[in-house]
């Protein structure tokens, strides 16, 4: 069996709320790039990233991966992707829950049809590995089809 | 109940083997990063990102958050952190599973013993909204804690 580890680091400094971190990824991706609890409750900012930022990132670039696999075992060829992930952060009675997730997959695929699209789409939720480690944890999930030409 | 939500996209082309992607968040942190299967099932590249060291810097940014939130609670000043993630993805016979998880905790906190470093940390666990969103996906979890001076 093949394995690949990957890896980060976040180096944080000071308590909650004025305190303050900077994370780094094991490619170039990302370096030293701060991060802060203040700013991550701030909807608009965009100076610096985020945790739920970080899992829409991871959600889209292995869905779109895994769903172009799919439609090749499906005689697709050639697919041109667009997957959107929104990750919600809700603050709750109970403490901060990352519960919620939309994921918006648009396609273009020559001699494909919607309910095909919808079809691959469904597969590769039980296929893409990141979409398996998440789905358990996850309260609510929605998952919008569009095939564009 | 406030509710913040997050977003990233994947634009991918081609087919799984020679297809390649380009992932941007919503914050400017990643601006159309590159993403490939190959370069994500090969070790030592560092020039693209991938799905598993985006979900670790997810895991170790806001557990480093979350834990210096724990340790106000328990009356620590100033704490220094360095939270490093390993994820692994393995490729299984029954498909490719993001299902393994090293936590390595590093602090420099005056007048605080190992123990109740490690009280902390097993604390955070179970209020990090992070690691309680990826827990129950997760086959394989390793937690080190280390208290430096």
């Amino acid at each position: 069996m093949k394995s690949i580890t990957r890896v980060a680091e976040a180096d944080w400094k000071g308590n909650l709320e004025q305190g303050h971190g900077l994370v780094t990824t094991g490619s170039d991706s990302l370096r030293e790039h701060p991060v802060s609890f203040t700013k991550r409750i701030e909807q608009g900012d965009r100076t610096s990233t985020n945790p739920e930022e970080l899992i829409a990132a991871a959600l889209a670039s292995c869905f779109s991966m895994a769903l172009s696999k799919t439609l090749g075992d499906e005689g697709a060829s050639d697919p041109q992707l667009v997957v959107r992930a929104e990750v919600t952060l809700n603050l709750t009675d109970e403490g901060p829950k990352v519960n919620e997730l939309l994921l918006d997959v648009a396609a273009i695929i020559a001699n494909f049809s919607q309910e095909k699209l919808e079809h691959a789409v469904a597969t590769t939720r039980k296929n893409c590995p990141v979409f398996k480690l998440m789905d358990p944890g996850l309260e609510k999930v929605n998952i919008e089809v569009h095939l564009r030409n």
